[in-house]
């Protein structure tokens, strides 16, 4: 038999510390996970023989059924819903490895369901996972809004709103702090001695954009520059930076000596029009980005400097609330999480290679 | 009241045609979808009235549970797993996508598990679903190779290996025709009057990246190109597409006049270092990319090619045969489902814009 898989002392997890698995069952046995399964749940078909032979061999090696003998026992099942609505997984994926890396140490599977927008898909999944007994749920978003749908709350388990927003003021929310992450980085730019930052970011109808902005103001002030701001408003694109770069680049007047963008795809348009126009990156001009994107931050030449949203850590963070949530302990309203800043060269804090 | 949620007709949903959710039930009765489903599962604490109150409330709407009763009536839990490790969720999440729409016409949720590479995280995950009575597994990965952890066949339920293989040979699999989408890339090229086409890819330590090269070299021969032929292959960057075209275009020789590239980072890569040697792109060189990523196709100038895996398409497929598995159809081997070509400007099919 295989060693039972190891996991740290002192958690109180589905196994305790070296138990038995039903995979250890089905090997000591003879048999599959299924047939395991079914026979100690009494469900399927089944030969007595086996189901005897399954059971004598649970008994034997001190398996204990990690979830519906456990479910029944402590009340709880073991497992956590999360409903997502971003398609692309961008957002979601990191804050699911946080949370399901967090709460595997505990035990407990993360479910996830993909709602897509679609209020009736997601109330299906809701009722799904609301018949499996899940012990709590997370509800995380493609945006950092309110979600379209109402009535989130009040489901009956610990609930908690994860990069996404409740209608309900009182919902537990976890959001990132993007007036400080925005702060932040134009310090950062200042600190560095540019005196002309420029903000390109998306569309305002976005509290984040709005709040970045905030934080953009914020640190031009404390920072004693009162002489230039430039705010700029457009889509989500890599071409709206190059638009951007024309709008300020082209057509005299005094030129910025830095651009913070309020996304990494914004930066990369800023970053190639730039290069397009022979402005030396980060030596004329510094661009600091917004989410720390690896598939853009890599690939700007120089690489960009970005905040980073910690989305790994926010998942994890919500798994520690949900598992105090879970234990009886309350949280209300919006938590917002510190952003950090990945420092490359495109900031022109260290020396481009 | 609300209207109950439409339903197309003659689907085999939870729901029946116009039939009442717990939602309509927890609002009749004025109590959360928590209370509701305690009530009617003769679960956790609530007053003996709240308990008759719901009950008549949902026999008086023609309530029926959808989740436990039913799942006990018809053997079923109306849910289906899916075990991920691709930690991107740019490959899942489509699948994901296509999946979960199709099954939430039959009354079907998705639960997915994000088990990142870890195997005993992956058997925990396991375990929970089965646990948790799903009627089928659907595995899927980051990349279309052999899965790492072994011993997922042979579970009791449907199984099902979407973008994903199996050791067992009898597994069922749904793959993306890779030969095919790359002959049909390349193809189009040679149709375009291309004459001599690079094949800029992956490491071929990826079954992907050696289908996609056979698929270019068959191409290059139904075309009865046999006198050019380059194959270059380097890491799934960018950065790979830069170095690719210093290889190609910086030495001499004869040059190619299109490039087929493995993925669409590549061929990002590569239309920037021809933009930058001012060679143009489709005018001198054609270029075409695979996986039609569209932060990638629309933001290379000009716009890109690419050869798309219908992932989507791949996950609504893997719902119709997982439905014919649960009804007792067997599914056994490889099947490889095929590529379309997304045309745009790079190929120079159409004039850019």
């Amino acid at each position: 038999m295989n060693p039972p898989p190891s996991r740290p002392p002192g958690k109180t997890g589905a196994f305790g510390s070296g138990a038995p698995t039903i995979h250890d069952v089905a090997k000591a046995a003879g048999v599959s996970i299924g047939t395991v399964s079914k026979a100690l749940n009494d469900q399927g078909r089944l030969r007595e023989e086996t189901r005897v032979l399954v059971r004598e061999t649970a008994a034997r090696l001190g398996f204990r059924p990690n979830d519906l003998a456990q479910a029944l026992h402590r009340g709880k099942s073991l497992t956590v819903g999360m409903i997502s609505s971003d398609s692309f997984g961008r957002f979601t994926m990191p804050i699911m490895e946080g949370l399901e890396g967090y709460l595997a140490g505990e035990g407990i599977s993360v479910f996830m369901c993909n709602a897509t927008d679609d209020p009736e898909r997601e109330r299906l999944h809701i009722e799904q996972l609301l018949g499996k007994r899940v012990d709590g749920l997370v509800f995380t978003s493609r945006r950092a809004d309110r979600r379209p749908t109402a009535d989130m709350t009040h489901l009956g388990v610990p609930t908690l709103f994860v990069y996404a927003q409740s209608h309900d003021p009182m919902a537990a929310c976890l959001l990132p702090d993007d007036q400080q992450g925005a702060r932040d980085g134009v310090l950062h730019l200042a600190r560095l001695g540019r005196k002309r930052i420029a903000h390109v970011t998306g569309p305002d109808r976005f509290e984040a954009v709005v709040l970045r902005q905030t934080g953009y103001l914020q640190a031009l002030q404390q920072s004693g520059i009162d002489n230039y701001h430039m705010l700029l408003n457009g889509p989500w694109l890599e071409t709206w930076g190059h638009d951007a770069v024309a709008q300020l680049f082209d057509h005299g007047g005094e030129r910025p000596d830095a651009v913070f963008c309020g996304n990494d795809q914004i930066a990369r348009g800023v970053i190639d029009a730039l290069r397009e126009r022979r402005i030396a990156v980060p030596g004329d001009v510094a661009v600091v980005g917004f989410d720390n994107w690896d598939v853009m931050t890599m690939a700007t030449r120089p690489a960009l400097t970005s905040v980073d949203m910690n989305l790994r850590g926010m998942g994890k963070e919500a798994g520690v609330r949900l598992m105090a949530m879970i234990r009886g302990e309350t949280f209300t309203g919006i938590t917002r999480l510190p952003c950090s800043l990945a420092v490359r060269q495109s900031c022109g804090a260290t020396s481009a290679t």
